[in-house]
């Protein structure tokens, strides 16, 4: 027997979280209810306007409030000429977060995955194949995920890159930072060796 | 830069979830954006109706949206005579779960803590007394945790019962079920010891 349909039905909508199941979910709406309603509250209102306010960047399809997003809107970025081209909105966040790109972004929301259905136009293509067209792009860096469908996405973009005669380049794969050589798997170490680059002095 | 402050202030609000970092924000924030808006648009009206609606049930003090919870309105509940005296509504939950309580409870938000400057009256036993001397109870169980101030509210709460001459009795400590014993820590297994039960044939 259940004390409160209203803490029910706020533990089971608590569990559309990701990784959130029934012990999570009961131990967020306690935490809630004894400790932070306030939060709990300030919570309600960011996802009810998250969830019915943003939409996507008409350039480079992001997730924003606004019919172009911040980064698109911004002059110095128009002026950089490269477009970074990802699978995703958190991978613009993870790029921002290295302060090593100036340019402007396209998200993909995907990849191609013709088994699935998912074809060059489902990923918006048609619409970077018309900002190629229009804009004067210098360099498409192709960052997306170093996966199968990453990686024939990437091909497959950069393909349509050299129809237009712009510049396309794919971020290096190879031995991440930190942590020892003999613990990095085969495919990553003959990426590294393959692309090795000449130390200049 | 940031593409939306509204995803950034939603990705600020999940943080008050207990257990949620900045990337688990991050990832809770875009699944919903990406496949699950009407989720997430529910989950913040939940929130809403429980952080405004949710109280206190005036008997037992558990989370109700009522001035009295379904299971102390309940008439079987009443003529049980059993009150089982917990230290938070979670508890309930886990007893409800075992389908062997038929009576019904008391929740004291918390446990007897002089260090903290926590009192008798700050959990409740005021209220508990009040109710030991005009209901007809005929044994208190206290199941509150079994760590040094859960016992010590335990014991207090049995002086309480006593001054009213009402019965008061202690969950077992002992083994749990499943595992082995060689894992179970001494404290534990002195308990089971001292607890044992006569087998009856």
């Amino acid at each position: 027997m259940q004390t409160s349909p209203l803490l029910e039905s706020l533990m089971e909508s608590l569990r559309c979280l990701p990784g959130v199941g029934p012990k999570s979910a009961q131990r967020m709406a306690f935490q809630l209810l004894q400790r932070d309603r306030s939060g709990g509250m300030r919570l309600a209102q960011a996802l009810t306007r998250a969830m019915s306010e943003i939409g996507h960047c008409k350039d480079c399809h992001t997730f924003t409030e606004q019919d172009i997003c911040t980064i698109c809107a911004n002059p110095r970025r128009q002026q950089n000429g490269q477009i970074c081209v990802v699978e995703s909105p958190a991978d613009i966040h993870a790029i921002e977060q290295t302060g090593q790109f100036g340019g402007r972004y396209f998200v993909l929301m995907g990849h191609l995955s013709p088994l699935d259905g998912i074809g060059p136009n489902d990923i918006g293509l048609d619409r970077l194949e018309h900002r190629l067209e229009r804009e004067t792009i210098q360099e498409v860096i192709l960052a997306t995920n170093p996966t199968v469908e990453g990686e024939a996405t990437a091909n497959y973009i950069a393909e349509l890159c050299g129809q237009y005669g712009v510049d396309a380049s794919r971020i290096a794969h190879g031995v991440p930072m930190g942590g020892e050589l003999e613990m990095v798997d085969g495919t990553t170490l003959s990426h590294s060796l393959a692309g090795r680059q000449k130390i200049k002095f």
